[in-house]
């Protein structure tokens, strides 16, 4: 997929540049609405509003709700209303609660405005769901059948139109009720007027609208099944969680990991205006200035004895990174246990042993192999015995850091991904920095 | 999912604890493999075979197969002969496949000799693809038929058991050549004589074996299909890859790019021997070491600078980690563009001159803000000058890095988030201490 992608994106550029107009409509016909989403955010704006000019009224929603949201509103913020106007026809529930995301509140009501009464009640049934619950992101592609159905009945409903990965009918008494579901694979084997609440499958996991979204979507990812029922607190049927977007879900929680890693957000677009760009980065360099700021004071206090020995100022970055690398491996490891559960109260103690004494093992040993180098270096057994001592120390506080910071973070709500490693660095280099030039104050000068 | 794993670990753990034998007793009687293989690698290499002991003959397979190749090698290390070929009774070619990856070769051989001939063959073709091709992941619970048969056979085939995700059915011709496949649930609207080669889904995308794994199991996920066929190159069927399997490529794809930010691997054990984890960890330490000297001499260059102006030594871990951070988010901005292949040659003039143009105005922000906190530090307006043209220099050529490093790494097929960092950062320090010092002699002294 990626690479058919660059391909794409190469294709594209190239007819732009030689102004082939047909290129891109040959694109437009051939490719599907994921593709061309991934491919309008892959444009510089400019070029990035040509090609959205040219997507087919019909096909424009799709498009837009596959985007990420910053580079979808690039183009919202473009659109004057008539056009939004346009996208607004026909819309279904599903679809605005993805855009909603991007549009301003009084957009949204236009929205809703046009949709039929069916639709709108869907769309405020999600939206009693934070974003981050099951509820928020249920589908109505359902089969839905009263608990006192036949299988004649059913396959009289699966004579006409069925949805994608429709595996199930669900059962659903005269409140609304979810009653149970049937596989249709089990309708071959019926009799034709057995009563549906026979065939009920109890295996069948049904997901409540309030459980956490990236849990239910691992849940459908796991379950054998295409598609888990979603259900509110009084058991009424919500609508459904298909595996399409129990990955989009996964994928996403995945993607956010990995930008929180630098401060980023999941949304962040690759053309977004320099100015936006900036700003939501400065706010990130402005922590880290802050803890940069804190490992210079710490060397500050030391000021007289880099004066005397400065050989301790040129070997400052091996102590710092030693720690801050191997704290960040720790780190990693931990932050992966949290994300799965592994990580708890009852083996945090043995997690701790366990990384304490790796560690120590690898302290020990390139706190001799840098005391070596340092000694002949800088022709000096004591600088070498200080820079090894403060390797060691500064190894083993990485490992505590590494386990205790990310556990303490995940106790505290606040997303270890985001904040883990800046906070780590900060103790790897205040406690690397004060071990190392402290140590030389005492034993060198 | 994680929260229900923490407590079952808490209560496994208690229960141990205080020696209530029925609770391990009851977990593994209620829990899924899954569940069950993640509490497993959760728990200290004496508990986990505890566990291990506990879990029934017949169900031992499972749970290994859902394992990472790491904690599953800690418990297959322990066994002896006779438990192992009591594991291999009746194992299937799938299953075959995922343990192969922590079995040495004889005792692949000697699994393969306990199977029928059927799934030996399964493995064998399995086997002719490398593991990060679609081919070594297929399934084989296909429903196939001739290419001649009627809807009635299929019919008929229903009425038996049918395996998990099972949405379609495969028309396969005499010599084994994928010839179509028809959804089930068009089979209900059809007439029972009616040929299933007119019923044959043309838009059903057909994988072929020497697909990238991940790939084809991203086409999986957005099919709208449980499962879709895999093919080799004279046609031939291979099986399917379902979204079950789809979903565990693209999450051990996702942990294994978290994982190597840091240097470490997928299936690292959470509670690895210390002498193993501390080896496998070494590496990634000396290549970070040997950054780290280049740095110092870049710093030992300055030795006589810095002796006159100690200041510089004080805020060298300003510079050096505004370059660090800056150049990471543009770094990780691109290695997701790169793995969504939304970075190409077309459009990385523009990303350049967009991450150069945020990199300047951040760079110009921070010059500032850093010029003037130094000034009042040290009250040298000098010493604040130099800082800030080193910062604005460093924050700029993080830019240029952050686009250029990752793309020229992934040219060179080299995987961006495991090396990309390190070198990042060699960048950020050797330029950022080779401004600021310099700066500093020639300005300072």
């Amino acid at each position: 997929m990626a690479e058919e992608l660059s391909e794409l994106i190469e294709e594209f550029v190239e007819a732009e540049a030689s102004e082939q107009a047909a290129v891109a409509e040959s694109i437009l016909a051939e490719e599907e609405a994921e593709d061309i989403a991934l491919l309008l955010e892959s444009l510089p704006i400019n070029e990035r509003l040509a090609l959205w000019h040219k997507i087919p009224q019909q096909e424009r929603v799709e498009v837009l709700v596959e985007m990420r949201s910053d580079p979808r509103e690039s183009l919202i913020d473009q659109m004057q209303l008539e056009e939004l106007d346009a996208l607004f026809v026909g819309l279904n529930a599903v679809d605005l609660v993805e855009l909603s995301e991007s549009l301003p509140n009084r957009l949204v009501e236009r929205a809703l405005r046009a949709m039929d009464e069916q639709q709108r009640s869907y769309f405020e049934g999600a939206q009693k769901y934070a974003d981050d619950l099951a509820g928020h992101w249920v589908d109505h592609d359902v089969l839905i059948l009263p608990t006192n159905a036949k299988v004649r009945d059913a396959l009289r409903l699966l004579r006409r139109e069925v949805p994608d990965l429709t595996e199930i009918v669900y059962l659903v008494n005269r409140s609304g009720h979810f009653s149970g579901a049937v596989k249709i694979t089990s309708l071959f084997s019926a009799l034709d007027h057995a009563p549906l609440a026979e065939l009920v499958d109890k295996d069948i996991e049904i997901l409540q609208g309030s459980l956490d979204a990236v849990e239910a979507a691992q849940e459908v990812q796991s379950s054998s099944l295409a598609a888990l029922p979603v259900v509110d607190e009084q058991g009424k049927l919500l609508g459904r969680i298909d595996v399409v977007t129990a990955a989009e879900l996964v994928s996403e929680a995945f993607e956010a990991q990995l930008m929180a890693s630098a401060g980023m957000d999941e949304d962040e677009d690759l053309f977004a205006p320099v100015l936006k760009s900036a700003k939501s980065r400065a706010v990130w360099l402005g922590i880290n200035l802050l803890t940069a700021f804190l490992a210079s004071w710490v060397i500050g206090m030391f000021e007289a004895t880099i004066e005397q020995v400065v050989a301790l100022a040129v070997l400052m970055p091996v102590v710092a990174s030693m720690g801050g690398i191997s704290g960040s491996q720790t780190l990693t490891l931990i932050i992966r246990g949290l994300a799965l559960g592994q990580v708890t109260g009852a083996n945090l103690k043995a997690l701790l042993k366990k990384e304490l004494s790796v560690g120590g093992f690898n302290g020990v040993l390139w706190a001799i192999v840098i005391s070596v180098v340092t000694y002949f270096w800088f022709e000096s057994a004591l600088i070498g015995l200080v820079i090894g001592i403060a390797i060691l120390i500064n190894i083993c506080a990485a490992a505590i850091s590494g386990v205790v910071i990310p556990v303490v973070l995940d106790k505290l709500k606040v997303d270890p991904a985001l904040s883990g490693s800046v906070i780590l660095t900060t103790v790897t280099d205040v406690v690397g920095f004060f071990a190392f030039l402290g140590l030389g104050s005492l034993i060198l000068l």
